[in-house]
């Protein structure tokens, strides 16, 4: 996989990530970066600013990478020790790699246990997305799944309670209490959860809207809630 | 100011926006739409493909829209009823177009009373919030200022209490009381707020982070933050 971006490049040094390769601007004025690069072993290419635009698609910052492709866990991974502080948040078919990004920044950040994604119809673990979790992959379990029923089902088994986000669902998001496993889920920005994963549900929560418009960007709803649940369980 | 795609074509009519002219893709097929601008007597222009793509930079979907400049509203509005619900938002020096836009959105469905935007060295508001705030810029009061000590000093005056946020802030943003009019600070992706305005600042507050990375993309911190306010004052 390539990555890029100044911010990316530190944060897979810092956290000790393995790099294939890296593609360097040969103006490139960031010495501490290099000099890193080197004390890791990695195979540096000194290249032009058209080299490096061909090689990746977006603003780059003169340092593209080549990283081993994301390690996926197992569902069973997730599933061990459970307790009732687990949180494992579902992502129902998600289309945007930046709200994929900033919802496992998000997760990273609020201490969540992992987070599921559809291996089809759904973003993935691209660029983009490495690029806006900000480093956050590299510590959190993100498990790739072909059906998300079946996961549901494995879950449930677990122990875990499925909460459902839907904008019109009769509980809030902060009447229900969260101390049990559980795991939420975030549909898709344009359409919601699937109605497979909806009819699921132990309980659908909805964030109290006072506008008019009432939209919430798919990563900031996210927020809210997860941070919601932390607040709740807290108590 | 030019904005385009489907989306924001249909809240801009559902909102009844003033639209000064319409391009629009000769294969276009969303028949309503042109039906609404046509009963609302906006001059249509049908183009090409390649037309359209020299128009706007992003993508489309086969219909530009030019409208007139956002009309930010005076500071002095904001300030006019002033209660212990009172709610502003002052974005100190944003810089990425998504963030300002995801932020103005969540505000509109939180029912803030205004967000407030630094006129220079911040973004403003362009096609891409327009576009990623889903409408809400029609139902939001945005205030662009040149100085923010002054604002922030008219809000003291009003009996605003000025909430910063930092990340090592001692306060968690859910220990604070938030009866009060209240203006909520949100600093820049990269730098936090800029020394004067943290300066100015009655209380700072922090979300707690549990992971390694710790970090948040800004407008889901805004988002976490302004749900936060409301839970605590429906209590």
């Amino acid at each position: 996989m390539i990555v890029y971006g100044k911010n990316v490049a530190r944060e897979l040094l810092e956290n000790d990530q393995k790099i294939t390769k890296a593609y360097i601007y040969d103006k490139f004025d960031d010495k501490k970066t290099i000099n890193l690069l080197r004390k890791q072993n990695v195979t540096l290419e000194f290249c032009s600013k058209k080299e490096l635009d061909t090689i990746a698609k977006g603003k780059h910052q003169g340092i593209i990478l080549s990283i081993p492709d994301y390690d996926f866990v197992p569902l069973e991974e997730l599933l061990e020790n459970v307790t009732d502080k687990s949180f494992i948040i579902l992502l129902d078919h998600l289309e945007d790699p930046h709200n994929l990004g900033a919802i496992i920044r998000t997760c990273e950040a609020a201490g969540v246990d992992g987070v599921i994604i559809p291996k089809n119809r759904s973003v993935g673990i691209n660029s983009t997305v490495m690029k806006v979790s900000a480093g956050a992959l590299s510590n959190i379990k993100v498990c790739s799944i072909t059906n998300l029923s079946n996961a549901i089902k494995k879950l449930k088994d677990k122990g875990f309670w499925i909460i459902g986000t839907e904008m019109d669902a009769s509980h809030s998001y902060m009447d229900i209490d969260y101390n049990m496993p559980i795991c939420l889920i975030i549909g898709n920005e344009g359409f919601g959860m699937s109605r497979i994963v909806s009819e699921a549900c132990d309980y659908t929560v909805s964030i109290p809207m006072h506008g008019k418009i009432n939209s919430l960007n798919a990563s900031v709803a996210a927020g809210i809630i997860i941070y919601g649940v932390l607040e709740k369980r807290r108590k």
